[in-house]
């Protein structure tokens, strides 16, 4: 290896870091009352089948609904919703009543609540759990995506009228400008 | 379950879909030589040890180098980088050489490749691989992150100065305004 004595870098150690990540509401009925639990470490695990994933804490009280139906959602919350988005990562379901945060409803799997105020729900089957150590990666495969009409653009989910909150260090940001197109933008690159 | 004659809602099928992710460069040696691939599906995946995983599909050159070496790295490109970014994920390692794209430099893991123009590099062992159909679900512990001096703020890495690339549709953003601070937002919540 080379010395390098144009970079400056320096080691902060293995922490649970991640530049941005998805604002995501996890629901699961647990002993058969819909709950809802702030996330953000979220993402698409599989394209076919169509699969996500979400961490949970294993203290959390999400995860025992997980377990109990073997199913669970992801809803998607608009940046307008921020209030009672944060409310259901600061309270738990089992010290307090968070079906009434937002209107439940039920899609193909009977035992998955979905936030009606979300533009976006995602209906997973828990295809696996991976033990990690503080959490349980929940692996879902996706059964079917409810989207508002007001934010689909050619039928598929539009960022733009979503407005999803984009989570990076303890904050939620809006989305910002483009900054080009995948599979185009990198036609531009001139080999060194 | 109550009608919902307000609710106005679409079902689009089952679809690999989140609604923001971050952009990374998966970092891994192939037969000796540093390959870098573009990817959105990843999160963080555990707290403690700090984990992180990302999807790859079973036919990427990167993932015989995961599975050769059992360590990976994760590089956090700056909107700047944009047009090398998307070239990784425009092209093969198997069919061209993407060794020289970024600068190579080695931490912990003597065998995990890190791109120098990236502002965050996590190193990471294999903890474990999902096989979820189409994709791996490659689970890795973190062992080490490095951070460019003039992205932190307290020692921390500091998103505005990263700039990362938000990946949402076939797109990259700049991350936007603030929505409101995390774990503080949720206290203006008024029970229904």
């Amino acid at each position: 290896m080379p010395e390098r004595p144009e970079m400056d870098k320096i080691a902060i150690g293995p922490l649970p870091y991640m530049s941005v990540m998805p604002t995501v509401l996890v629901g699961a009925n647990v002993k058969g009352k819909a709950n809802y639990m702030t996330a953000a470490w979220a993402t698409v695990a599989c394209m076919a089948p169509p699969m996500v994933c979400v961490a949970i804490n294993h203290a959390r009280h999400t995860l025992k609904g997980i377990e109990e139906n073997k199913t669970f959602t992801l809803n998607i919350p608009s940046a307008g919703k921020v209030v009672e988005t944060d409310h259901c990562g600061l309270v738990s379901g089992e010290k307090e009543d968070k079906s009434k945060v937002f209107r439940t409803f039920y899609g193909k799997l009977k035992s998955a609540p979905m936030a009606e105020e979300c533009p976006v729900n995602i209906e997973c089957r828990l295809f696996k759990s991976v033990d990690c150590g503080s959490h349980v990666l929940c692996i879902g495969e996706i059964v079917e995506i409810h989207l508002d009409k007001a934010c689909t653009a050619d039928g598929k989910p539009d960022v733009a009228k979503i407005d999803p909150l984009v989570y990076s260090q303890a904050e939620y940001w809006h989305i910002g400008k483009s900054a080009g197109k995948a599979f185009s933008k990198g036609k531009e690159y001139v080999k060194k």
